[in-house]
């Protein structure tokens, strides 16, 4: 790929991203996480930098209206778009592919190694304090809490709660990325990351539960 | 105070918090760490519960105009509504002087202990693994990024950084809070937590830092 095309197609990702930033830095870690990972592969580095570039542009239908899968969407977004620059129908499908394979809660399995680096990839920023950040963040804008505290004012670890936060997303989804991976190089980048996210929430955990059980205990002990 | 007065104000505190849990449970927090660090001392219970419960009662102002100081703010309401629940003036004076002098970017000092210990609860909530994430929640709302990239495509630490961001935001307030208790209790506490949040810190910037700068060396490699 040229500068050119690469500076094009970044740019048509910048437009389609509105949300301040989050997104579009996540775009950048997920191309240069993408790349780090294909060098222990013979991958075709056009279809993987544009799908790269390209995977989340679906985000916004999606935050529209919540019955749009982003990555079917977006998908079909970026088989135009490469379309429009003159890729060839079976590249662009390549990228599409790619693209539509990539969600955590996925239907469809990566297939091509270009599919598994981008899921691998996009699944690398789910993990360590990164994959903490990004859910914090997401959890303030959607409004959900970091815990859910029981009918005693008891806090919950997050561990089979059925009510959205912080703590059960952690549970559900952060804890689990690890055994996700399709290649070994982003396993191994993982393994890497997998303490500081154990020791954030275990950490948050101590301090609300003991701030909690103590503080309970003396309203009890004051109120009348 | 009794049980009935405690449930009064907190539903007043309740119906004055709109932000999807956030405050709210921040509010308890500050409550019970009050509580805690109020055994050391002694200070004048009623006033302090009421004075937590209801610190964070002018946010909504404050995020609706900011120009309005909600400590300020909040400090006038919690004086109208203590006094409608029959307080002498006096004692609803003393609560509304301790929000008054609560916030961090503060230009009056926390004179009373209950100021103090006020002061020193709603802090505690800005140290460790908690303040990180409250923190984060904050830039998901606002729309803020992580951390600054700079021309070259180097990620920014933070220090010394003038654009908000996480990063600078932990520098600029996690990082120094520790310095600001009042009291030694509190001061304790904060302290037991300070590495946690440094830890995540400086997790979370080795990452990005190390996603960075492999990447962008690779994608150099690359283009043509």
């Amino acid at each position: 790929m040229t500068h050119g095309e690469y500076a094009t197609i970044e740019r048509h990702m910048l437009d389609l991203m509105h949300d301040g930033a989050h997104d579009e830095q996540h775009v950048y870690r997920v191309l240069f996480a993408a790349l780090d990972i294909a060098v222990d592969y013979d991958a075709d580095m056009d279809v993987l930098i544009a799908a790269s570039l390209l995977h989340d542009i679906g985000r916004e239908a999606q935050f529209r209206d919540e019955s749009v899968d982003h990555a079917v969407v977006g998908s079909e977004m970026a088989y135009t778009y490469l379309s429009s620059l003159g890729w060839p129908a079976a590249r662009a499908q390549h990228a599409k592919a790619c693209i539509r394979s990539h969600r955590y809660r996925k239907s469809e399995e990566p297939e091509s190694i270009e599919a598994k680096i981008l899921f691998d990839a996009d699944k690398l920023d789910v993990t360590g304090a990164l994959g903490i950040a990004r859910t914090l963040a997401y959890k303030g804008i959607v409004a959900e809490p970091f815990y859910s505290v029981d009918e005693a004012g008891a806090v919950q670890s997050g561990e089979g709660d059925s009510e959205p936060s912080f703590f059960q997303e952690y549970n559900w989804k952060l804890k689990n990325v690890y055994e996700k991976f399709y290649t070994d190089k982003a396993r191994r980048l993982a393994e890497g990351r997998r303490q500081a996210s154990v020791d954030f929430y275990e950490n948050m955990y101590a301090e609300v539960k003991e701030t909690h059980v103590v503080g309970k205990r003396r309203l009890t002990d004051i109120l009348l």
